[in-house]
């Protein structure tokens, strides 16, 4: 694949171009960094959104469910979708109302998905799922049956159609605004990771392995 | 406005029904902690899906953007928009991978959303949007111009189709499983505060303000 996506119109920025960015390695990082997407699709000319997790693999988003998930049998049919990815870094405090901003990096891939088949690449993509949230985590776990497999429809969305749009750093504040004696700046946000909290049912040998108390995101 | 939002057939959850909320009260307290919405919505046969600050006045959900933004200028037709907040809290860390979660709230909304006319009614709904997002900031900026609310395009969304959805606590295995030498619990997630960074034109003289300084969501 060429490093760089081309922009149709769809995924071309018409105001602040300079936050577009067609960086395939850019949108990748964005995508490898997060681990919730926001699926739009349609039912009955109505729109719908609904978070799930995803993973990506090579070209591919892939995202999954339960097979009776009304989102994923209307995806299913090679229906038009839109995967958004957003994570928010920061509040961007101008001197002025009008140029508040957030900082953030987001994606939009557009595209059509199919349906995953075949028991040894949904094994090959539940695995993908579960280390692209919690890397490490696979080894350790009961694999899923063949039951749990029917029960888990999988779709793929392939990475041709998509866009990162960017903003960082400090207000942008018109001139005559500098003169203000108001506090202007960023409060920077981030995804933090708590203490991990047992199962109550946990066996009382069984300690918490460092991929889970090293966890983090960034 | 009544205590609970009748579900629809859109609204009702078909699995795990027993994660489907529709109290206003519970429903309205994600929506308040939340800032950062997805919006989906049609164009041309296509979902489309963006990410965009909101606030939540009584009974109504106000988005906002710049006039000449695709998505707000589509939406402005009393086109069908769908809207979704996400709160991530947690990994949820099963013993086998079929049955790993994550612990999440999140509100779904479906309608028609009007434009907001008028210069008081504009300014009322952008000190809405500033104090849902940092609360007391207000006060100190300077207002929008006649211009800059003209530049500005404010949808208005009825919370009468919407519901929450909500996952919490411990991983659920099948009982054969709690036998399984694996650690089993929570990560806890949540959206962390950083020191504030001062714009680099910042006047000397002015200081952090209190509610930056002690800015926080939950």
């Amino acid at each position: 694949m060429s490093e760089v996506i081309t922009p149709t119109s769809r995924t071309k920025l018409r105001r602040s171009p300079g936050r577009g960015n067609f960086d395939r390695a850019t949108i990748y990082r964005i995508l490898d960094e997060a681990f919730v997407c926001h699926v739009g699709f349609t039912v009955d000319n109505h729109p719908f959104v609904i978070p799930t997790g995803y993973a990506r693999v090579g070209d591919r988003l892939l995202i999954h469910g339960s097979s009776a998930s009304r989102m994923l049998r209307a995806l299913a049919g090679e229906a038009e979708v839109c995967v958004t990815v957003t994570l928010i870094d920061g509040l961007v405090l101008a001197r002025s109302a009008f140029h508040h901003s957030m900082n953030y990096r987001s994606v939009v891939i557009l595209g059509q998905a199919t349906v995953v088949n075949g028991e040894r690449e949904k094994l090959r993509a539940l695995r993908a799922f579960s280390e692209h949230v919690v890397p490490g985590r696979w080894q350790e776990v009961r694999r899923p049956s063949k039951d749990e497999l029917k029960a888990t429809l999988i779709l793929s969305l392939p990475l041709t159609e998509a866009s990162a749009k960017i903003r960082t750093g400090a207000p942008v504040d018109d001139e005559a605004d500098y003169a203000l004696e108001v506090w202007a700046g960023v409060i920077p946000l981030r995804l933090a990771v708590g203490v991990p909290v047992d199962d109550p049912r946990l066996k009382d040998d069984v300690g918490v392995p460092r991929y889970v108390s090293n966890y983090r995101r960034d």
